[in-house]
């Protein structure tokens, strides 16, 4: 029987939903509503599209009305927004922008990939801040590079430090605006563990920006050209890019009663499926369950939405595939760094109860050092002390690092642990890698501690144990103690430790650093392998610092 | 007990072991012999050292003996060479290369890392040849680069296109001489099928490189000045590099009646122990098994030999490890181009026996295309069609290659099939990916032929095709054609294909290709679903020509 399917959202989710129904049956009828002009646009490219990175605005539509109508056979609606779902008549109702009629359409099923729209907090001010603008589709981005074209900013202020707020602050600092960030939290990007931002925050002020972290802003003062922070800072800006966050776009769904989560996402099954079998939701609008711990979250990014959006036309269609959670595999370009993520965080897993999970931290190159251009990947790595489960790995660097998460991130999907690592047979060229590669050595490092090859403590524990008279050997070169150094430590080179083992204690642990944790691990391995306890500094001091 | 162990050969394999004994034990006596002068050097790394990429001669020097010595408390012997393995007494016989003087030392376990050595043929003239030189260690490397600052050659002949040849190729081309390359097989680069190493055969003759194929050596005249060829061609020369492939170097342990494979090989079983169960072999000594296939091989790479080394040491401290084989994972830099490869090739499937395998080739972008810098990427995909099984993966272009190829190495040693590469949930941000990742896109395509959503044809199945009076249709815009096309072919526009389906025939098969395979399949699939029989143009125009 001929389908008839509605499909509410005309980009990620949506288009990619409809394009794959296409191909399962000619014969079905397929609408697509959207509400702005454009469907299938590169949000992904936007930030880069006002920061002039992406030269010309017609590289951001990766499909048009005209062009998908006719390649694919299906009606499309842009300017047309479904102000209703009427469960019980199979029907939408459809507001037609340009003319303001309102019309109903049937289906047999209908779709929901409705996304989600920036968080815009009722801040003192707001409403007269006419230099404020938030970025989400190509009506916005339009605004933002008018303004910009218009005003000529001088100055700018991006409030959060997000994935957008991040790449918006580069572009804007990249056409020569001086630039704050400001954040609430103690650091940017969530998806990492404040001593792997604490890298880019690093890199971003180097390069100029100003970054004002743990503090939030109280009010907008003459019409936006002035902020006023939690703090009493008052800053003076031209352009405000307010990035906090996104909520997801489900007061469609909530008024036709479909089930609605705590945060406000739609609820789905492990088919999409909503809480009516003929509807289905899915990209930022929807919460899904945390691959790696199984608990409810929302990953508002394009991976999923396209992922889902196939898997439903598959189920339309008879398939009854599942969608298996999402693992919140992410990445962002942070000036020369890359900054990429996978599974859980410290935080995340604190959150949820976990608190017995092993980590490490490694710096090597991303290729081999001989060869010219290498640099150095910090990576960490975050797992289950027992099983060696993968919880989570994180990486930043300059080349390179989107490659060791992916691989990460398939070895999660696989099932591997972190004892599986080291037999990861990667390709291996001197421009590349290294004979083992980063992601071999981080499970070398972390298969010695589940195999008890060493006794590990994190950069935030080693203040606390100096203070309480810990005993710390520095087993770096004496040449190499003004890179900086932990208050505290005498410095035993490690080719000198085998003849000075009478100058430690036998009855104290020693606690070990070195610059990345080579060395520590090697010293702490003489030391044990003589009798001594020996614990060494996770990451060493480039961690640490 | 504290054991005593002797290892021969002191670069990847050898010394790896050596390290990673000492973590386990600070008593056992370590003594490692090398006949070359130094150790631990970066083999990796020499035609980039002779081509001037690496500056310094030193940074070839991972390690040095003095610094390996104190570091590891371990005895280094270099230029002293074992001559002789006495299985009964456990005791090696070792010429001290400096003095010639010869004795024997004793060992509890010894573990062989030999590698392998160039394989020098007996042609006419070869031996008068004193302009022919091999690549193996530093010494060679000396020979070559003094060769060049003496003679200042303006030409070189580089005979065998294997990893060797062609980075030599390349490093010589770069200093400013005119090179030509002479393979015997039809390819360079066994480890690509064909149509793939094609890419890169005209990428080097593009830059200016000569390139023979399907032709050998026949003799070398004038002091090796000039180069005849079985085809009767004659090359002028001023300079030959000979790396058409190593032997491993396993007279010591063939001497001493070890078991040995039928190409020379030191044999090992799944522990990497000889058939004297005190002697380990690993590296490029060693038969391996395939990993994909589970037959015996021999694959002189790095990886396998840092891996062998680190579990061989386990293996002598009690831990029973097994090394579970080799994929063969490799990459390679040839000018702009990236070639990686990962499992088993076309062309190694068929000379094991196994045929009903399923091919797809696709083209991907190596990012978003709206994102500047983002070029195409060549990735075929090897699988077995009934369950899914991944066989082997090439992949030929400008960036993230070796991204790919590691992910697909990653998931092959997790179990995972093409049907859940669609799964792989990879970080996606427009300067790294798409949001279908080109994994995910190979694992697409790949999952339509396994549920025979699509049929499709090889690049060198058509013209036998048409010839034969098959109906072809090239789905391309009229605009698209001048790229070339497949003759005989009809030109019928995707967008135009639904009102034109008059046109085509109802009872013979519609063959349908595009430039990379997408919009042939989507074709082909408009023309399934109206009741035609339709067969796809793997790869398209692309692989095709
Ligand atoms: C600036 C920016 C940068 C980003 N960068 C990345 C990145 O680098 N990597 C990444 O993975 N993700 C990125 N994302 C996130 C990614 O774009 C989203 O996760 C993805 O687009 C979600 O797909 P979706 O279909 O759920 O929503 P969308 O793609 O937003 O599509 C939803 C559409 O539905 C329409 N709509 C909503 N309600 C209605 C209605 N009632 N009637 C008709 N139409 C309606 C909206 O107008 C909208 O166009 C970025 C997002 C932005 C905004
Ligand atoms: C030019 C070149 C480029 C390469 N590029 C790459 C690459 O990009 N990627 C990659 O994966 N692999 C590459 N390789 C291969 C890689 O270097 C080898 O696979 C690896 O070194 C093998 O390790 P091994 O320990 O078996 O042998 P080797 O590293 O060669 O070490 C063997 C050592 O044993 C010594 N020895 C032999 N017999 C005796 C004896 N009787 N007594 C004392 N000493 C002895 C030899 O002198 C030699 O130094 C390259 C090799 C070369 C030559
Ligand atoms: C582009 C868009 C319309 C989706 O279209 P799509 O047709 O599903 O996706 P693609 O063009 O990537 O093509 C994928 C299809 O072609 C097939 N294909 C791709 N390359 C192929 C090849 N070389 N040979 C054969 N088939 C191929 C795939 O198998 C897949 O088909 P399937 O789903 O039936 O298996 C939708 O993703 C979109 O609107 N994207 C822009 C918005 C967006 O994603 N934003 C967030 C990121 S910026
Ligand atoms: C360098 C060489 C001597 C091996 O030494 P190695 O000590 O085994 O290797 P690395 O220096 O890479 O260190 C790896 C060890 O340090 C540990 N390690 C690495 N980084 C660490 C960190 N940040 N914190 C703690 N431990 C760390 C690893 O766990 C591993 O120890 P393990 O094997 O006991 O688990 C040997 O590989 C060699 O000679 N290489 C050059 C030749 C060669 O490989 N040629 C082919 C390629 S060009
Ligand atoms: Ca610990
Ligand atoms: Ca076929």
């Amino acid at each position: 029987m001929k389908k008839k399917i509605i499909i509410v959202g005309g980009v990620a989710g949506g288009a990619t939903t409809a394009a794959r129904l296409r191909r399962l049956d000619e014969d079905s009828q397929i609408i697509m509503f959207e509400k702005g002009e454009h469907i299938s646009f590169a949000n992904c490219g936007l930030p880069y599209y006002i920061g002039g990175v992406i030269e010309k605005r017609e590289k951001l539509f990766v499909q048009t009305v005209e062009g998908m109508s006719s390649k694919f056979n299906m009606d499309i609606r842009n300017l047309s927004e479904v102000i209703k779902i009427n469960r019980e008549k199979k029907t939408v109702s459809v507001k037609n922008l340009r003319t303001g009629e309102i019309y109903d359409e049937s289906y047999d099923y209908l779709v929901l990939s409705p996304g989600a729209r920036p968080v815009i907090p009722s801040i003192p001010g707001i409403d007269t801040a006419n230099n404020l603008l938030t970025l989400r589709n190509v009506k916005d981005t339009d605004a933002i590079k008018n303004f910009i074209d218009d005003n000529k900013p001088e100055k700018a202020v991006v409030i959060g430090g997000g994935f957008i707020g991040v790449e918006m602050a580069e572009n804007l600092h990249e056409l020569g605006i001086k630039v704050t960030l400001i954040e609430m939290a103690n650091q940017i990007l969530a998806p990492f563990d404040f001593e792997m931002a604490s890298i880019l925050h690093k890199s971003m002020i180097e390069k100029g920006l100003k970054l004002i972290l743990e503090d939030g802003v109280q009010s907008f003062e003459n019409n936006g050209t002035k902020v006023i922070l939690n703090s009493g800072k008052e800053i003076d800006t031209d352009l405000i890019i307010l990035a906090i966050g996104v909520r997801p776009e489900s007061e469609l769904a909530a008024d036709c009663g479909l089930e609605i989560g705590p945060r406000g996402h739609i609820i789905v099954n492990e088919y999409l499926e909503t809480s009516d079998p003929s509807i289905y939701a899915i990209g930022d609008a929807i919460e899904v369950l945390d691959y790696i711990n199984g608990k409810p979250t929302a990953i508002p990014l394009a991976w999923p939405a396209n992922r889902q959006g196939r898997i439903v036309a598959n189920n339309i269609y008879g398939k009854k595939e599942k969608y298996k959670g999402t693992l919140g595999t992410s990445v962002v370009k942070v000036f020369d760094f890359t900054a990429a993520s996978t599974g859980n965080n410290e935080k995340t897993l604190k959150r949820i109860g976990i608190h017995d999970y092993e980590v490490i931290h490694i710096h090597p190159g991303s290729h081999a050092g001989y060869y010219p251009g290498a640099s150095q990947i910090s990576l960490k790595l975050i797992f289950d002390k027992k099983s060696g489960k993968i919880y989570g790995a994180q990486a930043i660097g300059k080349n390179g690092v989107d490659k060791r998460i992916d691989v990460i991130a398939t070895a999660i999907k696989g099932g591997l642990t972190v004892l599986d690592l080291p037999d990861l047979e990667l390709a291996y060229a001197p421009p590349y890698s290294s004979a083992k590669d980063p992601v071999n050595m981080a499970g070398y490092v972390a298969s010695n501690i589940i195999e008890n090859a060493v006794e590990t403590i994190q950069w935030y524990e080693i203040d606390k144990i100096v203070e309480n008279g810990g005993f710390l050997v520095d087993v770096r070169n004496p040449g190499e103690l003004k890179l900086g150094f932990i208050k505290g430590a005498v410095n035993i080179p490690l080719p000198e430790l085998r003849n000075r083992l009478n100058e430690l204690p036998k009855d104290q642990t020693i606690y070990v650093y070195c610059q990345v944790g080579l060395r520590g691990y090697l010293a702490a391995r003489i030391l044990t392998l003589n009798g001594f306890k020996a614990v060494n500094l996770d990451g060493g001091w480039k961690t640490y610092s």
